[in-house]
């Protein structure tokens, strides 16, 4: 769909793959925990699905647990340790998805301490701001790979690497998290790292079907939900077989092209980055990322124009068949202001006007220059009025 | 397809539900959670979606939450309890799902009592053996719509109002459950029940998308993870509209044709009945049901030819493209003895040899007449052979 930038919010899903979803619905709709052969030919496509995943993530096959999406990964990592005895300390980066920082917030009140680590004014978490943190009352590190409102790529490695080097001569044992949700098929990333316990990912951020999500499991990991047994007891219910397997399709079609589409996107975010700051008053956010800077996924741009209201602007190019966001779409529903931009200290009023344009694989030139030229046109209509 | 005689474990899609859903997933692919036009016709499909459901079984639509599944439904019911400071009493059948049981171990296990109630021994939980646990420790009561193993209808209704006006005579707060997972759109019931707070549905058991469920939530209650709030914050991330859209449009059909389909299967039930009760050595479970017994579903016939092996039974009958089930397909994967004829005192020979038989609106004479007399030639085989 031309004029859809909000890939971060959703992709849009490829048709191809939906299909073959569709058609799986149908062909391999018995229970896979069920003995007969239609039930076998089920679970068969599940393990299909599965070693395609690993393959794709370049993971042990048993280390997949399909799950029904990013929310409910990370709270699973997250809330295995509302069963544990000691209540000690929990450590996020102040710039993690709600699906993360909510779950923390249940474990506060439930008496863990929870401590949110501020990234730098680029919106970075630096590993020595959580080193500093570690004693042996934590518990749990999480560290997202990619942040979902500036597209800043985290050094989530480097930190899982601090943490359990001081686990290790600590003699005490960290979960360290990471949430791919906004990375997984878009940058690269050792999803096999040893020093990471538990990764999440959702299939409807890289064009798969919704539904349908991955945590990657390296350690043992208490399950959330309970029931019939399904993925080694971590997600029990009957698996939402179909959009698994559209999952895996799309996650194989990610990988293979991530060179590919990152390098197209790459060049779409230059086109996009020097057109808007040609637009009088526009600040990219952080104001320090350049053009073709590699700390920033290519994907995600956030820049603000005040003091035009972020929500007015996303209305008006919504109704000029633009669609962006003021910040993630998955908050608007708490209509709060952004937890990442103030952790960066952003002046609360560029914060206010901050938008965030996200592209995707089909996105193309033709779509960036005619979202430019909008989005000047409204921009500087809006600027004229507030004066 | 024919020879599929296992809706219990899950339903045969309906394809043309199948289809709408796949276009709904390319057309309505936004984040309902977008403020913009596409985000607003996704939010708007969300929304109709929930009219559907809520006018289909005569409840509010603020009481239906959308979740990933029955079992997820269940245990967001159950394991509200989690945060709750006084652990006190659990009362549940003993023939609950896995889905249900298998939190409230959970519970146990985090020092909550759970009392499992046992059927009688036509599986069928009486309301006094219930009301005689009922204390002002009882936090929580769980007694199912149907039972998926024997098709028991379950008096849930008047257990719940039992439970609800010893409740209000103790000043005290009582939550009532029911898992209507193999009720929904397959016998009436009163969806709309003031003593029910919480009731659990699954889309893919009526032949909908997999993927998708309801909580009907007429109570507060606590949710199990967190995140951007969707669905009033009780099952947050970004909804699957795709599967919520056609689980809506199965379960309108299923409802509207409720009268029919039933008649239709209670048709084939009896025939299924009469043939398999001619077999030499088969024995209906419980023996005391009968042919158009009202006290059982239609659509689920449990019978034993001991001592010939459940599981062999199925795996030859799978071979001859006939396929049903040995005990519930959710929890074959832990391979336990059923639960359910276990608490209705079978005895473990007749267990050992129980199979379900289920059928559904497509299932028709010509499946039962084949089924039956294929079923009549190996069980006979086998049972000569185990003379």
């Amino acid at each position: 769909m031309k004029g859809y930038l909000d890939w971060a919010a959703t992709s849009i899903p490829d048709p191809e793959i939906i299909d073959k979803a569709a058609s799986a619905a149908k062909k391999y709709f018995a229970n896979p925990s069920s003995k007969h052969s239609e039930g076998i030919r089920a679970k068969e496509l599940l393990e299909k699905s599965r070693r395609i995943c690993a393959s794709a993530l370049s993971v042990p096959e048993k280390s997949i647990t399909f799950t029904s999406g990013g929310t409910e990964s990370n709270n699973i990592a997250v809330l295995s340790l509302l069963r544990k005895k000691k209540k000690g300390k929990v450590l996020i980066s102040a710039i993690e998805h709600p699906a993360v920082s909510e779950p923390c917030r249940i474990l506060k009140e439930l008496g863990f301490e929870v401590i949110k680590i501020n990234p730098d004014t680029d919106g970075i978490v630096k590993p020595e701001s959580v080193i500093k943190h570690l004693d042996n009352d934590v518990q749990f590190v999480s560290v997202m790979l990619v942040n979902n409102e500036t597209g800043a790529l985290q050094p989530a490695a480097d930190i899982a690497a601090s943490v359990k080097q001081f686990a290790s001569e600590n003699r005490t044992k960290i979960h360290f998290h990471c949430d791919a949700v906004q990375g997984t098929g878009k940058v690269r990333f050792n999803f096999s790292d040893k020093n990471i316990d538990t990764i999440s990912i959702s299939s409807h951020k890289f064009s798969g079907p919704r539904g349908a999500g991955i945590l990657i499991v390296n350690t043992s990991v208490l399950p959330l939900i309970s029931g019939g047994g399904q993925e080694s007891g971590i997600r029990p219910g009957t698996e939402n077989l179909a959009s698994i397997y559209g999952m895996s399709l799309a996650l194989e079609k990610a990988v293979l092209s991530l060179a590919e589409r990152g390098k197209k996107c790459k060049k779409l975010l230059s086109l996009l980055y020097s057109h808007l700051t040609e637009i009088r008053g526009g600040e990219i956010i952080p104001s320090s990322r350049k053009i073709d800077d590699n700390r920033y996924s290519p994907y995600i741009l956030n820049i603000t124009f005040p003091p035009v209201p972020a929500e007015v602007l996303t209305r008006i190019m919504s109704d000029r068949g633009f669609f962006i966001s003021s910040g993630s779409a998955c908050s608007s529903i708490n209509k709060k202001h952004s937890d990442t931009l103030s952790a960066m200290k952003i002046d609360s009023k560029k914060a206010f006007s901050a938008i965030r344009i996200s592209t995707g694989y089909t996105t193309t030139e033709e779509d960036i220059e005619a979202f430019c030229s909008i989005l000047r046109e409204e921009v500087e209509k809006l600027l004229y009025i507030s004066r």
